[in-house]
């Protein structure tokens, strides 16, 4: 069996809104209910100080989920945000771009996969499944 | 600027060790203590039941640092365990695969080393800093 990580890179983004923990907040649980993800502690949010030529201080959120885990670190000075979501079971693709350029006015976002199968080689029963389920990926409009 | 993320799968795993709240608590300690990373919260733990077939339950850590985040799913129905290491300021390599195989008894290990860009494109300054630092990388042995 295979689980599923999402790295979100996200740019040219409004500063305001990366230092915002209420849009922060509405992000993480637009992808909870999107997704049926199941949070199994509060939220552990952190915001660092403001930066040093004024600008406001990035945010941290780090959520422990039934499903593995979903973090966040934005950095107005910037104008970026960086997001994994890491599902160690099936959950199909999430619309982070229509999202992140909507809600955080977002110029560019980077999507990228990764496969973390943590099922051994030896233990093949789950493939055939794990194949099945990838081939009906749709993205969320 | 660029931060890196470290995306460690270990298989092959003890069971026992992967169940283990102080063997994960060593990791992570080494890992902070070895790479100069700076938790700003204590580190959230979760032990998920045991499994069904007797399996002991599987544990997730997160911990939130200065330099963003260390994170660790394991399975020790399957053998296995799944970190991530996302900082955001440099940091050189670490010997992720003889950690895990002398204290955990992986039988293999895969490392991946993203890079996470969060400076925009139109801040240029840093990459040849950038450049220079990913030059020095090597394994801690």
């Amino acid at each position: 069996m295979s689980g599923c990580e999402w790295v979100v890179d996200a740019h040219g983004c409004e500063a305001a809104a990366l230092a915002s923990l209420d849009k922060l907040g509405r992000l993480f649980a637009s992808l909870q209910t999107g997704l049926g993800l199941h949070p199994v502690r509060e939220t552990l949010w952190h915001q660092f100080p403001a930066g040093i030529q004024g600008s406001p201080g990035g945010i941290t959120g780090l959520s422990l989920l039934a499903e593995s885990h979903l973090t966040c670190h934005t950095f107005p000075e910037h104008g970026s945000l960086c997001l994994n979501l890491f599902c160690c079971r099936y959950r199909p693709d999430w619309d982070f771009e229509t999202y992140l350029k909507a809600e955080f006015g977002a110029a560019r976002v980077r999507v990228r996969r990764l496969e973390r199968p943590y099922q051994g080689e030896d233990e093949p029963q789950e493939r055939a499944l794990s194949q099945l389920r990838s081939a009906d990926r749709v993205p969320l409009v």
